[in-house]
């Protein structure tokens, strides 16, 4: 086993939140993990320390030139165990991200193993109730103080915990309104909505906001060039089940390459469906539901896992979908994912990731 | 005359940089203007405080889902005067970015108030060197400590001031080496090219390092749908002399509207020049050069004020601009709007705005 990292330990520990009433992302736990990068030390002080506010400069370039990166991913607790879900998949992708936004790449084992001692000294945060997990979240933020449009020569990463219910509050499983965005867009090929990068997100709130007022839940968005290609949700990506067959877009630049969306298409898989990666139009997609061969539609992510969409509104139409109910197919793979994540249901391919009781 | 806001004095002033050795963007002077929101009181606490570090959640919104918004303008001395260069055109556009991007937006004529209170305090560091300025850097970023995906609760202002020298170093006029980018893209009609948002300077770091490595000072963006017609560069608008009329591309969405561009095309025009803005592709730019008739290149932006392009190269080719060296025109709108901001020229149209004398 790894060497310990150091740990700065608290004074008092924080009263912890009633179970029933958790939300997502407003509880963080007692403590983080750091990590500080220079130019001349690189990588370097990871470290343990108790969760609370952070100093910065207010020339620290990622509030003025947006060198910010993010993840997320959850851990579950079942048979008094806590296990990771797929993590190194998502410290692969911080890399991608660091290394679009010109951020120094993350050693992601190094990382790995700073989060599971993470994870062992909070797992008493971690909550147990149905649909409930801790909600981790790895950043970097460039942290030099001086404007300049150049890379910045200092970065803080921190990973805090947040102990989550549902992401869309209420029950799972509850079927979501979509609004196809075709005024605004989230990103275009050569830019980076591959990457996981804070201004994403700034740039898509318009349209949500929007979309909301129109009594949308989620804003579905399509390709910056033709304006007709399907790219994906919010924070999920988007499969559709046409003639039996799980469809998805392909990964083309532009879209997030979700970690759901890869463990989905695997588990379809396995479960004998044929999946198709490929481009998908918004006109193919309204054409199929008039042949009445479009049955489900479902999201994918981290935070909401699978979600049914009901509704599709594009231009002047909204089309309801499998009669506003979850599907069967949707179904299955939701009970398989979260039994898999849950620890209910055999895990063949070693997607959860035991964390180790330190010392 | 308005009320003075609040000042918090601090204990100690600063030492004074060299002005032979100032840079830019790198020193900070004492103080510094402090604006909050909240959901509840909306903009309030106005007042001018030392200037240090500041605290934020490390869930603060910006450092995730980039809620962060900047402006950037200049302030001259001469006459033992201080004046700001039309400072209403950035409280106008950081309105204009703060809207994009569903951020609450501020008082354009209290926030210009409390700027020239901040510049009087702190006149002083205002430098008088040939090409000297103090430059101003008024940002507005999400400090709600949330993780969810949607417009932040609270915000904090600030006003920061760092006496700078010259934008890129060296002499002003020295002809910039620019290479034309033709992988990557920095914004997309729909999107958020046309508000200063901290999300779009991140992701054009990659092209400009690569831009770098190859020996070029600077990009050219191509728009993102069709990538041909011609945008800006990294930090500055673009100009072209062809047939002695002075072309710069139209605003349509994805260019953020300098206003510098704006003025030179004001003062072009007071001078005598045809002025057309409209969509310029780069291979008009490059038939034009063959042909003789492109003579001039310059950009425009408040950080480097003007300009001049000695070399442009696109794929395989690379073209020398009027012998790499500053044309008559870029050369007659320099003198003229340095003259104007230095206090050489009159001002007939009002652009420079005088700092008052509190008390
Ligand atoms: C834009 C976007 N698309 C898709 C996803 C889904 O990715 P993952 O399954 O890795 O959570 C996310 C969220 O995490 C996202 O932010
Ligand atoms: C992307 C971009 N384009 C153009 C400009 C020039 O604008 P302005 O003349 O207002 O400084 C800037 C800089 O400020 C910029 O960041």
């Amino acid at each position: 086993m790894s060497e310990k990292i150091q740990f700065v330990e608290r004074q008092q520990l924080k009263e912890k939140p009633d179970p029933k009433d958790l939300g997502f992302g407003e509880h963080f736990t007692d403590y983080m993990l750091s990590f500080q990068y220079d130019a001349d030390k690189g990588w370097h002080d990871l470290k343990i320390v108790p969760y609370g506010s952070i100093e910065i400069s207010p020339a620290a370039q990622a509030l003025h030139y947006g060198q910010a990166v993010f993840e997320g991913l959850k851990a579950y607790k079942h048979d008094g165990e806590v296990d990771l879900f797929r993590p190194s998949q998502n410290f692969k992708r911080i890399n991608n991200s660091l290394e679009r936004l010109e951020m120094p790449k993350v050693d992601e084992e190094l990382l790995l193993e700073g989060l599971k001692q993470l994870v062992d000294v909070e797992r008493d945060w971690v909550p147990e109730g149905d649909g409930q997990s801790l909600y981790i979240r790895p950043f970097v933020f460039a942290t030099e103080g001086v404007l300049g449009v150049r890379p910045a020569k200092s970065y803080q990463m921190l990973i805090i915990l947040s102990p989550s219910g549902n992401y869309y509050g209420g029950e799972s499983l509850t079927p979501t309104k979509i609004y196809v965005e075709d005024e605004y867009v989230r990103a275009v090929r050569g830019g980076v909505g591959f990457a996981k990068v804070a201004g994403n997100y700034a740039a898509s709130l318009k349209s949500q906001t929007n979309a909301a007022e129109e009594g949308y839940d989620q804003v579905l968005w399509l390709d910056g060039v033709e304006r007709k290609y399907i790219e994906e949700v919010g924070s999920m990506n988007i499969f559709f089940v046409e003639n039996g067959k799980i469809v998805t877009p392909e990964l083309n630049g532009s879209i997030l390459p979700g970690i759901t969306r890869k463990t989905v298409i695997e588990l379809a898989q396995k479960l004998g469906y044929e999946v198709e990666t490929r481009h998908v139009s918004i006109d193919e997609l309204f054409e199929a539901y008039d042949k009445g061969e479009l049955t489900e539609v479902f999201g994918t992510g981290t935070a909401a896992v699978i979600s049914p969409v009901g509704k599709l509104k594009y231009e002047d139409r909204e089309i309801v979908i499998n009669n506003n109910e979850t599907g069967e197919i949707t179904q299955k793979l939701y009970d398989n994912y979260v039994g898999i994540q849950s620890g209910k249901l055999d895990d063949p391919e070693g997607w959860r990731v035991v964390v180790p009781r330190y010392e």
